[in-house]
């Protein structure tokens, strides 16, 4: 029988409330010894206000997992590998890609673990879609609608607006993580337009056009201005029937014909994943989904659209 | 004694006329046959309007320059290499992170060179100042002024100021090249402000602040609103000494004394390179400008400034 891996939390927010902490009581593999956080803690349990006082303090936790912001997480990362901690990343894995590939290449150094997580991969009709579409269908058309309410998934998040942020490519960044894992070939944006409210550093919507190098046409329609409902769709056209895979991986349908469901068990799935990294000493961190978003800032023309406020 | 290579040129413009054109001729290890371009021609050589054509009327072209504007090189390169000849790309090598990584794919698969030039790696002075850094020296404080006449440099291209063209950091991504080729450990980009005229898609101006885990100062100044001469310089302080490489890569000072300088034989030697990886049906993409330009499109703050016209 394997021991529980020793880990700490570093930022008890949002994400870390409604998935972490849950996905690692219910999982058999962490047992959660301590939290950093600038203002909260979890009940019970020895909070510390910077992960160097509890790194100091907790010789036996061998894991981190880290759920602040993107834009502040690259120097608690950098400080727990130095520590020879392995290390587990909320998405996206930072602000900058070249901050992962130096991550990367200090986990490489340092034998220990890296493990920048998708949760959307982890989907339960994600796999199912992937099966189908490897089967030597033709693809015609692809097409991502993801749009959501923001007020409703990230309220009173200010993080997102700031540079750094992505704005809407926060929750676009999931779709792109799915369809890397499931398109049976490399992509690449061939354009995009970003709209960003006049008052805010991030998109608030952002149309994207992708280059299949075989021809099918794959756009993308992030938007967070959605009312009602949200939709997280990926639906792709081949020459032998419709695949959509619906509320953001869950549902998989063939020809409107519903062919795998389940309930969501993303982050439980991820910390098992992490688990296996830690016993191996191993890094994962495919930054595909990342290069789209960083493309489609570089190369998306910017259009001004009404002020946001919460 | 080995035989010339027959090479093509992509993109009759202004860069392939300054110095792609008189480095070929001035070389040893290539032979220029023809041109594909939409307007101009080579005098006294076949020109074609397209690629495709050129590839089908020459069978013995075995390698192919792409001179092209970025945001339209994917195609040509993919046309290409697939075609079984080896390429060698402009800076930037293309609109998106992603492209390039297919074409590194493609390459690998085919077994022909691909050359990312960047030129401003070759200047006289470059691997003088990396040898002085690589001796040990604690850096400081790095200072980089990229700043050029945009009406003088790139007169009346309008390519630079659409999507994908990446305003000033065309002329800046060259200071980022010479800093990834001589600085001795990663950097990533921790902030950035983008000044963006109101009337164009890409930015006049950037000043970027760089994380070096060592600690040392990183800062850049990228300008286009440049009168008079311009200024290439990165200024390097260390424990031991001020590092001062100027006129783009050309001239190193160190503490005031001119220890290094020499006349721009940056395309020539590009072509050598080339020519060495053909031979090896190697390829040579360092993507880590680049990188750092998509990180400042992604992190950076947007600032709106006035109109600009040519």
């Amino acid at each position: 029988m394997t021991e529980l891996h020793k880990i700490a939390i570093v930022g008890v927010g949002k994400i870390a409330r409604d998935q972490h902490l849950p996905a690692i009581s219910a999982g058999k593999r962490f047992d959660l010894v301590a939290t950093a956080s600038r203002n909260a803690q979890v009940g019970g349990l020895p909070g510390y206000t910077s992960l160097d006082a509890l790194l100091e303090a907790h010789p036996e936790v061998t894991c981190v997992s880290l759920c602040t912001p993107p834009q502040v997480r690259y120097d608690d990362a950098r400080r727990a590998l130095m520590a020879g901690r392995h290390v587990m990343l909320e998405k996206p894995p930072g602000a900058t890609l070249s901050e992962v590939h130096d991550l990367q290449a200090l986990a490489a150094e340092k034998g220990v673990a890296l493990y920048a997580t998708w949760h959307s991969r982890q989907g339960a009709s994600v796999q199912a879609a992937k099966a189908w579409l490897a089967q030597g269908r033709s693809i015609r058309r692809v097409t991502i609608n993801w749009k959501e309410d923001v007020r409703k998934w990230h309220p009173g998040q200010d993080w997102i607006w700031e540079p750094g942020g992505l704005g809407v490519f926060d929750p676009g960044i999931n779709a792109l993580s799915v369809l890397t894992e499931i398109y049976p070939r490399r992509l690449h944006l061939a354009s995009a337009e970003l709209s960003f409210p006049e008052n805010r550093a991030t998109p608030i919507a952002a149309d994207l056009v992708f280059n299949d190098p075989e021809g099918a046409e794959v756009s993308a329609a992030f938007d967070w201005r959605q009312q009602g409902n949200e939709i997280w769709e990926i639906r792709i056209e081949t020459d032998q029937g419709l695949c959509l895979l619906a509320n953001g991986g869950a549902t998989l349908l063939i020809d409107g014909e519903q062919i795998a469901n389940g309930t969501d068990e993303e982050y439980p799935a991820l910390y098992d994943q992490f688990a296996d990294l830690v016993e191996a000493s191993a890094i994962n961190v495919d930054l595909s989904p990342m290069t789209h978003v960083s493309d489609a800032f570089t190369l998306g023309r910017r259009l001004q659209v009404e002020q946001f406020y919460f």
